[in-house]
């Protein structure tokens, strides 16, 4: 742990340009801090700006340009049940931001904090052929702590959650804090009568952010969508929301043989359907091609700071026309550096594999 | 060489049913030849047969599924310039078969085999801001070697070549045996005032074929292509002919801007266009996502002959609507089998990171 925290309180206190006596004093008072306690405390500023630099350091994620805005919320202190509650609606709805959504993290306590259970804060339950099949294990979860769900395709997952001395349970959201945008296309309107929505926030609960040796189990975070997360991986992945012919059947494209190209149309359209109508809704998302463009300023402010950017190349590839953006023509290194989000577990979504 | 060429024959002769004594007799015959020699001779069914393992092994290959339907010629023997010139122009003949392609190498001496210094056999030249710039190296050369191009987008580059004891020089391929398909769309026929054509057989000539610790450094091979490989990679790359734009005016799409999806729109629909070009002309091509499921099919067969598929997933995965592929949701070990192919320097096509 000491050469964990060492490392990252001397790479952090540098990029601040914070002078050698104040990195060494504080390293020498971590040193004390573990050796007594067996740990050490991040100072508020520690804690954000490791944060920021778990962001900056995520492998996967085309969406790092805005590492530095992160909001980073401490709830380090938080103990009581309606506390945690309150501290997880609270992020919805300021990260939510009636639309205008803001890249946010809620950390909890390092020690004991309160557990979720949930991939992500917001996402929809998923039945024997209805609703997300990612989240059929969660769902039934859900269900055996006594919830039930209205089973549409778009039911709202509860909250589910353990205080460190509670048992198990759910809480359902109170509605108004869930935005979600209604699924349309302005030249094919029979695509609105398939009833399809989103949720405007991913706000991922099931990983791991560790800074300096520490590890913060429970620290929801969240980015807005970039649109082919949803149009292509969540609703047409086969294992996911399947929609490919049922969308293709409301464009009426005809014919889906492979070499009509029909599937590759109805991808094409369906992206762009996502995407204006969050926007006509207000809710902020980014095209794959905006979202590469921010990553190429991204890499380029990286290395006139003299750091060395690292990707998953699987990842930043973005689902829709891959070729088109940069990173699909760059090589990555995929080392894990930390600060950093770890997966608790294999992921619910997306493939493991890449 | 011994330990490479034992593992070969024992897996070859395996896969063939020969029986034990049959291989112990193949292998002491090639370790007597190895002890005096210093190397040892392929049977010509040695030759064949490790060469379609070598295209099986392909990591990167997404047609794999045909490997066995290889037609191999041994030109071992092939001393003379005229004799080495027939075979290539009888390759080019005979796997671009009046358009329906048959998968065809021509496998030259291991010792002392005339150079190729081309890519592919069949290529264009790259002029500065005309042709294919990954081409512009080879171009370079022929024309230090005293050749010129009438400085279209499409010239037929030379075949640059130097036999054992000779000079490198260029030779011009007879007009007709290059077969090439002029690219048109049914919908956009603005697409046709454009006068982008592409030859109808790739033919690898810048690898080495390597079967049980034997290189063949001169052994050009073809299959057909996949639709993407000509209609994203090779016309729509930016570092290669970066047509996007001035194919986007062609069908009169309007704005480029990312969010309005018309770059899609037209990755898409040129797709299109050069799929049913081809197969109007009458030329083998297959689409991005038939080939996924001929590589599906590829993979079971391996599975049930006990075999683990090896692979290269950055490659596998289309380049056009990945996720549509079923390659993009497995898992693939990139380890190298023998017998393969290997790249003698940075290839000059494709992403050399991935």
């Amino acid at each position: 742990m000491l050469k964990e925290a060492k490392s990252f309180i001397e790479t952090m206190y540098k990029e601040l340009n914070y002078d050698e006596q104040s990195i060494s004093n504080r390293i020498k008072e971590i040193e004390y801090a573990i050796e007594s306690t067996g740990t050490y405390e991040h100072t508020v500023e520690e804690l954000t700006y490791g944060t920021k630099m778990a962001w900056r350091n995520s492998n996967r994620c085309i969406g790092r340009f805005f590492w530095d805005s992160l909001t980073v919320v401490d709830a380090r202190h938080i103990q009581s049940e309606n506390d945690f509650i309150d501290a997880i609606e609270n992020h919805i709805a300021t990260a939510t931001n009636n639309g205008k959504i803001k890249p946010y993290i809620t950390i909890f306590s390092k020690d004991n904090p309160p557990q979720i259970f949930n991939n992500q804060l917001i996402r929809y339950a998923g039945y024997e052929g209805m609703g997300d099949p990612a989240e059929r294990s969660v769902t039934q979860l859900a269900e055996r702590l006594g919830w039930h769900g209205s089973h549409t395709d778009f039911d709202i997952l509860p909250l589910i959650y353990k205080m460190p001395d509670g048992a198990m349970k759910y809480h359902e959201y109170q509605p108004h804090l869930i935005k979600e945008v209604a699924i349309e296309h302005d030249r094919f309107p029979k695509l609105q009568q398939l009833g399809l929505k989103w949720y405007a926030v991913p706000i991922i609960s099931s990983m791991d952010l560790k800074i300096g040796g520490v590890t913060y189990p429970t620290a929801p975070f969240n980015g807005w969508y970039m649109v082919n997360e949803i149009a292509v991986r969540n609703f047409t992945d086969s294992y996911r929301y399947n929609l490919l012919e049922s969308v293709a059947e409301a464009f009426e494209f005809g014919t889906l043989k492979n070499n009509s190209f029909n599937k590759d149309r109805t991808l094409v359209e369906l992206n762009y359907a996502v995407y204006h109508s969050f926007k006509k809704s207000g809710v902020s998302i980014v095209d794959h091609l905006t979202a590469s463009k921010q990553f190429e300023r991204f890499e380029l402010n990286e290395t006139r700071n003299g750091r060395e950017v690292t990707g998953k190349w699987s990842w930043l590839a973005p689902s829709l026309s891959p070729t088109l953006a940069s990173n699909y023509h760059h090589g990555y290194k995929n080392i894990m550096k930390e600060p950093n989000f770890f997966y608790k577990k294999t992921e619910a979504t997306g493939c493991p594999f890449h």
